[in-house]
């Protein structure tokens, strides 16, 4: 996931404080106590990650989908067929975050009794975020992955409409000292909010990022947005068929095999037309079923020891990083000094406290702009 | 994996004759009948789907590793510890192939009773192609991936040097009509063989390929073999990083998981110097645990046929593929007009032949050379 920098005359806003106050926003649409503080956690955790793309600056969008009953966030979902191993579970078209962090509850229970489970779950909404799921799973010492459909935006290798989501794969480990490892990206080169980043920056797009409506490469961000994204590793001969390959691969497990929706025929996550059943799944691994305990951790933590400490590319803009230490970095800043959120954001959510009456908390005085740099 | 064009001066062998061939000739270096069988089997399927770097081109490299007593080709997997849904298998160091199918056969069973399972085979060696226990997988109905470390030649990002392997992703599936989805990809842009290809056709190298030893992007085959491949997505801006990501996870799930090798500490596969105890990762799911029998794989028909009749970008070299039709259509040719290898391959195959006393089967007449596109 793209890390974002701060904004720079943002709003800084205590963690926990925001986080209280989405659950209690969430409760004034419907949303049981229980469901709203999973949503909330889950938002709160891509906020203080630097995620802003999937955090509470979605609120708007959540919120319109409960009111125009296109979502049940009364919803709670259930456990369908399921054999010790692998569990089908329906969503009911309720919080996507809730039917996560329930499914992948459920995964690592089974997980920790037999050394693998997984979790399929079907009639769902967007999830936020998918590496909270692995993360949760790498909290108790297990191997987790999360994967989630989405509506199509990228262009299969040689096709010129998008026909798959941005089909996100997460996996988290612990990792001794290193805290945790956590890969969480989408399988497209870059994801949609990037172009419209360059679209607001008046940037041109790098080779692989993007096609146009014709489907030649766009070089702009307007004739990309009219077109469609390419697959991680761009066009055909930089190994786009690869990116191609693992974005359809996380529809088979997703949508395919949960029976949801799936591909082309997934309705935008965020469109009030229908609901847009779209489909997870979730996976834990429990090293200590076939290890001591501890012996996995301190080996991929040797590992990540390795691989930092590589040499440098000429011109490297810093250390070789390890997937998740920028999004770590981040966790550790916002919990220390707020999340930072920009004008727009804050107008939103003041809009939201002001019509459901739940008055947003105080923001804490801006400090000095912070000048350590940030990795994307 | 990279499909290899048919060389025009080749030799045309009947895939059953050249595997019964295989077969024989591994157990004149000490290979027990049953392991040879399992060998032989794997390395022809490589050389009937277009994989010439996998199949019986690597025999005399084998040979080598058995005779020089780096590899142990009378040793049999043992199960050392497992849970209903993990076990981990101690390979060792005798035949990779053959642990990965007893591995993998391990996994499916337990698949059909659980739901899913998985395996981690630790001590072990070069297995083949990937993909091939995947399929095994996809040939019972089930979803199969297969995992592999491998010796380093892939440079994290921002890294110089080459700290992880190839390490492939393969992931099958049934898929009906369309007979099965099969990915089977390294997870760096290209392999290295198709550097050595562009070396002797004096090809230029695309960026986003290699590095050279200084970690400046190379453009000539020659700086890119002293130097490192890339990650899938290339530079840093192009994403190279969720290659990279992709390669740490497959070797977190195969030598971190397995207690094998891993990482920059893997010897070559093919040197004597050591035994390679490399680390390879099963996974089998069980579709009908949570569905109707069948259904899974109508859907995935459905999912292929949408994507294939996709509206096609200008200049499109062909319709759009799904991962695994090149190499089925390959796999109908080879099994219909024989497996066409190069001279070299031939002579080298001659020359075990000679040394072990087993003779040859008589090359098939060459047909006129074949028109048709391949697709790479």
């Amino acid at each position: 996931m793209p890390l974002y920098d701060d904004p720079v005359d943002g709003v800084r806003l205590v963690p926990v404080a925001l986080e209280r106050w989405t659950g209690r926003l969430l409760e004034r649409i419907g949303t049981p106590t229980d469901v709203a503080e999973d949503v909330a956690k889950i938002l709160i955790a891509s906020d203080v990650r630097g995620i802003a793309s999937h955090g509470t600056a979605r609120l708007p969008q959540y919120v319109t989908l409960a009111e125009s009953g296109t979502m049940d966030p009364t919803a709670r979902p259930v456990k369908e067929r399921h054999r010790p191993a692998l569990a089908l579970f329906d969503a009911r078209n309720g919080w996507g975050h809730h039917a996560g962090r329930v499914a992948m509850d459920d995964t690592i229970e089974r997980a920790l009794a037999l050394g693998t489970a997984m979790t399929v779950v079907r009639h769902s909404n967007h999830f936020g975020i998918a590496g909270w799921y692995a993360m949760r799973a790498a909290e108790g010492g297990l191997i987790g992955a999360a994967f989630t459909n989405t509506s199509p935006l990228v262009a299969p290798t040689r096709a010129r409409i998008p026909m798959l989501g941005t089909n996100p794969i997460a996996v988290a480990a612990p990792a001794g000292r290193h805290g945790m490892l956590v890969l969480d990206m989408a399988t497209s080169t870059i994801p949609r909010g990037r172009i419209e980043v360059a679209a607001r920056r008046g940037e041109r797009l790098l080779p692989g990022w993007a096609i146009g409506p014709d489907g030649s490469p766009a070089e702009t961000p307007e004739v990309a947005l009219e077109g469609a994204l390419q697959p991680l590793g761009g066009m055909e001969e930089t190994a786009g068929y690869k990116g191609y390959g693992l974005g359809l691969i996380v529809e088979v497990l997703t949508g395919v095999l949960g029976g949801a929706a799936f591909g082309p025929n997934i309705i935008g996550l965020f469109s009030t037309e229908a609901p847009s059943d779209n489909g997870q799944a979730f996976l834990a691994i429990d090293p200590s079923a076939i290890d001591e305990k501890g012996a996995f951790e301190a080996r991929l933590e040797r590992l990540l020891d390795q691989l930092t400490a590589a040499p440098l590319i000429p011109g490297a803009p810093g250390p070789v990083l390890y997937p998740g230490q920028p999004e770590a970095e981040r966790t550790e800043r916002s919990l220390r000094e707020g999340i930072v959120i920009d004008r727009q954001h804050w107008r939103n959510l003041q809009q939201l406290g002001a019509r459901f009456a739940v008055p947003l908390p105080r923001p804490l005085p801006l400090p000095m702009p912070d000048a350590s740099p940030q990795s994307a």
